[in-house]
């Protein structure tokens, strides 16, 4: 009985620690829902609300059509750069095309933003790796082009 | 004994299926190899053998400024029809920018391309997923922009 309880808790062990490939609708959400944040954020002329969707590392990767910018200061600097008023900002809309499981902690996104200001609306796709890091989803990689 | 043998027997089914975040040397040289054979294939005007770095699949994603194609079949088409000539394709050099293992079979990489041709030098941007699937390294989304 003992080496049952034993051989029991042992396995459990084992395969707790297991990162499953089971698709998660409540993380399926809480992916989508980094998204939706960062597109209230900047709809609210808020830069510093979006840049919370992503992780917050020197390791973030942004690409885009010219250049791959690492870490998320600079990301948030260039950010800042290119759209320094409400009205550069414009509004936001996201649409996804796809969300992809990787493993249970990492998602693929590909989409669609469109940017509607006053004299253009730049759109393009971007891909995103979004990955739970200490219990938060958070964005470890975008390539975006327009 | 028995009851020892059984235990054990489940705990290595149990760790067995466990996928590592351990890097690994192999893999990594076996996911940068996808990239030179598909320069090699490129550059000999094989797009069939540029193609092979692709997951042949409905599911495949090709990701580029203006539209998301997807499907192993579409994407090949799409090469053609843009690479119709030897002299269209040019010479393709890849630059790897980043290499990042996101589990043990999938790796995330961030590159550059260029291609030289007779009268232009386009450039830009990719970002793919890798994954291992039954037991080759394939491209399974392609984000390149120019």
């Amino acid at each position: 009985m003992k080496n049952l309880i034993v051989c029991l808790l042992l396995i459990a062990m084992a395969v707790g620690c297991k990162p499953t490939n089971e698709v998660s609708a409540v993380d399926e959400q809480a992916v989508i829902q980094v998204l939706k944040n960062q597109e209230l954020a900047w709809n609210n002329g808020d830069i510093n609300g979006f840049m919370r969707g992503y992780w917050n590392s020197p390791k973030l990767s942004f690409t885009s059509n010219n250049t791959v910018t690492t870490g998320w200061d600079q990301t948030w600097k260039n950010f800042q750069k290119a759209y320094p008023t409400q009205e550069k900002m414009g509004e936001l809309n996201f649409e996804i095309e796809q969300l992809n499981q990787i493993y249970s902690d990492a998602y693929h996104i590909i989409g669609k933003f469109t940017l509607t200001r006053k004299d253009d609306s730049p759109s393009g796709f971007f891909t995103l790796i979004v990955k739970k890091i200490d219990g938060k989803w958070k964005i470890t990689s975008d390539h975006t082009c327009g």
